[in-house]
Parts: structure tokens; sequence; C-alpha cells
């Protein structure tokens, strides 16, 4: 048994749950987190990324959109994510996560997620009190 | 050294902390979540669960009961659930998780909640240092 | 691959995160929950931390603090914390980890927090599809 953690984009929610259901997951949380991922170390990347950017950002008169991209590529901010909890059998875990990557992954742009797979020692179901890979 | 990951009803926050407390269990911490469980795939059951549901919902003229009671059995749709996460020494867990149990069964009613056991590397307790089971 | 799990004081956030972005760690998220530590069981150390808060409570004529004080100590009120999830290779748990605690260590008092490291069975990282220790 295993427990799927999945940090995605906010406006991804929708897609996840639905990824999510169809795969026929056992049951899952989703909770609104701040999160950052790895820092970008290489100064051509974020120099390419920069541009990019402040590009999509438009006209930037005041320094704003600017300030907030070198904070989002290179700072200590937290950005809203949603955080997926999901429960599943080992022989499931491949599908799900597939399902994930489908319902998330955009054009190779940084902050698409990151998904975790946490081993599991044991699961009970309140209701009927059953344990193990039943109660999953 | 384990993780206990409980998920209940929103109503039965106050219950569960109760009965953490009194297990003196070593720390926990609440949040509030949506969640959903298993989809319930068998017709009798969804028929019957339905049935059950629109009885207990009483007047329905407009069929907005019907739709979220439809949506709560096979939708895509979550709902607001209570996520303890416990700290606990092996020996303890059994008695913890039936300390959930007794707080959370109702009369086999569908979402009574899940409880996962996670295994745990280390816990570091920040104030004096101390690693391992005596930092439980 | 591990995940790294904090719970800290509200006030110590940005000190947390912080330290955590110095460390180069690989991705974090935070999220405001209630918790509790382990209860006091000691009568001694009980009546010495609540001659302590009390002190710095001030006056207390209403007994209002005094009421907040013995519900911290020993009752099972929940209080405001930031829980902290971070991805970390095993060789970097150790500086992390010190990284936390010197970020939120006080002069021996009760709540600075507790840190546990859970074994994780792999990650993937959603934009390029890699898995394992090369997408922490």
């Amino acid at each position: 048994m295993k427990e799927i953690i999945a940090v995605v984009r906010m406006n991804k929610t929708g897609a996840t749950k639905q990824a999510l259901v169809e795969s026929g997951v056992a049951g899952f949380t989703a909770i609104k987190v701040e999160g950052r991922g790895k820092l970008v170390t290489n100064p051509t990347l974020i120099s390419d990324r920069k541009k990019e950017l402040l590009m999509m950002a438009g006209d930037d008169e005041t320094g704003e959109a600017e300030k907030l991209i070198t904070d989002f590529l290179v700072g200590t901010s937290l950005f809203p994510r949603r955080l997926f909890t999901i429960l599943a059998h080992d022989e499931d875990v491949t599908k799900i996560v597939q399902a994930i990557i489908l319902a998330n992954k955009t054009c190779n742009n940084v902050g698409d997620g990151k998904i975790f797979v946490l081993p599991v020692s044991d699961v009970v179901r309140v209701r009927t009190g059953e344990t193990g890979e039943s109660a999953v």
C-alpha cells in the first residue's frame, strides 16, 4: 500500500480531481498549501526563463512584474498550490501517477508539480474495522 | 515510530481530539481538508443508499437534494473532512487506532473515515535536540 | 529519499522558510495547521511552567490568562502551528534538520516544535517525467 502525494498548480485542481476519479482511486484528499520547487541556480536558465516570463507579463512600467518574477525564480516566496493525498494499492501506483502527469504536464514550464510516493504500513476503514489491502 | 493519519467527518473533530488526548498521544495536528472515499460502484448499494439519503433529506421539490446525493455517491465532488496526523510509538498504534474508531464509528454509514499508518524513520524534538523514540 | 515534516511556531514561519532556502532544499510546502505537543504530566513541571507563563502574562484580574495557560499545559486545546513538508536526498536530511532546529530553538521553552523524517519510495517530476533521486 502506498500514499501518493501530488503538489500541483491551483488551476489544475479540477483536471487532477477528474483524472483521479477516472483512475478509480480508493479515496483522496485535497488541501490548499503554499509551496515552491527547487530553486533555479543555472544563470543561463534563470536569464532565459526571466525573459520569457517578462514577455508573458507584457508592459511592466512599474517594475512590479520583474520583481515578482525574480522572486519566483530565485527568492524565498511561496506560491499557492494544491496538494492531493491519494491512498493506493501498490499495483495501481504507476497508473495513478501517469494520470496525474497527464492532467498536469504543460509545455516544459517550470512549476508543473511533483509527486511523491510513500510506503504505508497499514490502513483501517473506520466503518467496518477492515485493515490492510482490503481497507484501501 | 509511526505517523497515524486519520481522515474523519468534520462533526467528529471534538470527539476525535478528546479520544486522542485520553489515549495519551505524544502530540498531533488537525487540518481542514476536502476529500472523498472510494466511489461506490455496486448499483444495488447505490440505489439503496440513495433511497435512504433521500428519505433523510425530506421534501425535495427542486431536485436539489437528489443532485447532491448522486454527486456524493458517484460523482467527483469533494466534501469537507478533518485530517489528523498523530505521532506514535509502534506499541501504541493499535490503542490509538481503536480510540479513533470508537470516536468515529456510526451505524455502518458510508463516510466514517479512514486511517493510514506510515513508517517514520526519525523524530527530532527541536527544544532538546533529542532524536528517535525518546523524541516522540 | 526522505520527506521531512516540521511543525513549528507560527511566528517562526519566515525564519524557517529562510533557513530552508539557504539549505538549498529541493522544494517545500507550508500549511497552517492546529496542533499540540505531548501533554505535560509531571506535576512539578506543570506547576513551574505555569508560574513562569503567568509571570509572562502579567496582570490577570479576570483569571483568563490562567485558564488559557492551564488549557495549554494540560487541556485538549489545539494551537495554530505551521507545518512544513520538505523533500530531501538522504544525505541532506541532517543538514536540513539542523537548519530547522537553528531557526526554531528558543531558550528551552515548551512548544519549539517537532520534526519527523519519513521514508519516500519514489519521486516524480511532472514536467520531465524524471523519477527517483534525480527528480528530488
